[in-house]
């Protein structure tokens, strides 16, 4: 069975699209930091890990892209998952017995228009959306509630008083699976990298012609800095191809003679989007 | 005397930003969010805001782009400001005494290698590092300690008992400064502007030739999700130039053909790496 890490607690998102990409055949093993999914699969205590690489809502999660480029690992895969969110309570709660909401602040603030109908209730930040279900259940709170997944009121027994309370519904968190080896090359393939320019005029412009002028499309740009050079950046890519394709290594040979430091992140089959199915739990 | 309005509380990077900026005869505004200072210029309780948009170790502070974006408010400044951090305790306390080390995620994270040299000290993840100064004053704690900056330590009537604990010293962050209108062009200036491309291949590319055919230089990109379409990206870009100069000008119109959308958010004079000049305070 393989072994995949995440980060989080039972019922965390990252669990979720563990599940929808690996299917119910798998070990899952919760990390609390990003870095420790890194350090699992290195190590071989995990065979892959799976990381929230961007929300369609509130931008990437630049944690993650740092990490990609000091570890030694690829991308083996993605997968971009539906966000619901749901007021949980402990059983027999009423929407009006509600004094306090607990959840991670960017689902608190996904949730912001549906919080505001419900009068004299306090947001209240917390680590992450399975830990504040999870906290809730310990506390067997009459006055408390949570925002979390219907896999963490499954998970520890809570109830779902109202489910997608997200503002935006076309909420999607892109995953990425982690892996020490690349998989065998798939037809709808893209492929991730990571490089800096030189220091001459027009540089960006120059790196990004080494894929237009061979039609290769881009999914994503982003941006990081370059640390202990202020004002310099390195650029994080996702193109249309394999890196095992003849016109991606031409693309890529290319790019190398305009930067300055070039690193390949992973080709995977592009990943779609689904709604994750909740799992029951047979401990 | 100009009103200045800035996030956090007295002794703030942002504060020291500011003097740094307008000089010390201004009356500064101090603000819960960055949301806030928006509203203050708009609304004419401040002549101007101040706020961070990049550090050159962490990156972008990609709130304060989505607030440049959705507010109707120009860039007429920038202030490069040297981030120092210290090790800031009550008076007569010893660095043996210390239990506790209270600061901003981001302050303590720039700050481990110091902190790991401390043994059995716990860090303790705050709001801001001025009110991590502020509280440590009010508790009279002789077993904590802050992280925070010079100017914390002044106002607070605290003791710095190590300067400079930051791991890298090239540690700087990118202020912005808000008006309602521009200033009057100056020679060496920068544009920021931000647009979204039409769905058509190599749009990016296409974009960015707008500046580069014209020998323009880019500083930074920046992308963020588009509200509402799932992986597709608005672009934040600074570029070398004046709106007023007559080849910005046909630039921006050659982008207006490709762009779906298009926002300018300000011209003005490219801004210098400073250390702050902490400043007494006489109330």
């Amino acid at each position: 069975m393989k072994r995949v890490a995440f980060q989080g607690e039972l019922g965390a998102f990252s669990e979720l699209a563990t599940y929808e990409y690996f299917g119910n055949e798998v070990e899952v093993i919760p990390k609390e930091t990003f870095a420790d999914i890194f350090d699992a699969v290195s190590s071989g205590e995990a065979d892959h890990g799976i990381i929230p690489i961007e929300n369609s809502l509130t931008g990437s999660i630049h944690e993650n892209y740092d990490l990609l480029l000091e570890h030694e690992l690829v991308i083996t895969g993605e997968i971009k998952l539906r966000i619901v969110h749901n007021l949980i309570v402990n059983k027999g709660v009423k929407l009006s017995d509600i004094k306090r909401v607990y959840s991670h602040p960017q689902a608190l603030s996904q949730c912001k228009d549906f919080l505001s109908t419900i009068n004299n209730v306090e947001s209240v930040s917390v680590y992450d959306t399975a830990g504040a279900a999870r906290k809730l259940k310990d506390s067997g709170s009459l006055e408390d509630a949570a925002i979390a997944s219907e896999q963490a009121a499954l998970d520890y027994g809570l109830e779902i008083i109202k489910s997608g309370i997200e503002s935006n519904h076309k909420n999607y968190t892109r995953f990425l699976v982690l892996s020490k080896k690349l998989n065998d090359e798939v037809k709808d393939s893209k492929t991730s990298i990571v490089f800096s320019t030189k220091n001459i005029p027009g540089a960006l412009f120059k790196s990004l012609s080494v894929f237009s002028l061979r039609d290769i499309d881009l999914f994503k740009i982003e941006s990081r800095p370059l640390p202990g050079s202020p004002w310099k950046y390195i650029f994080y890519l996702d193109f249309d191809g394999d890196i095992r394709q003849e016109i991606s290594k031409k693309a890529i040979s290319h790019l190398e003679e305009i930067a300055h430091f070039f690193k390949f992140l992973g080709s995977y089959p592009k990943g779609s989007e689904v709604t994750g199915q909740i799992q029951e739990r047979h401990d």
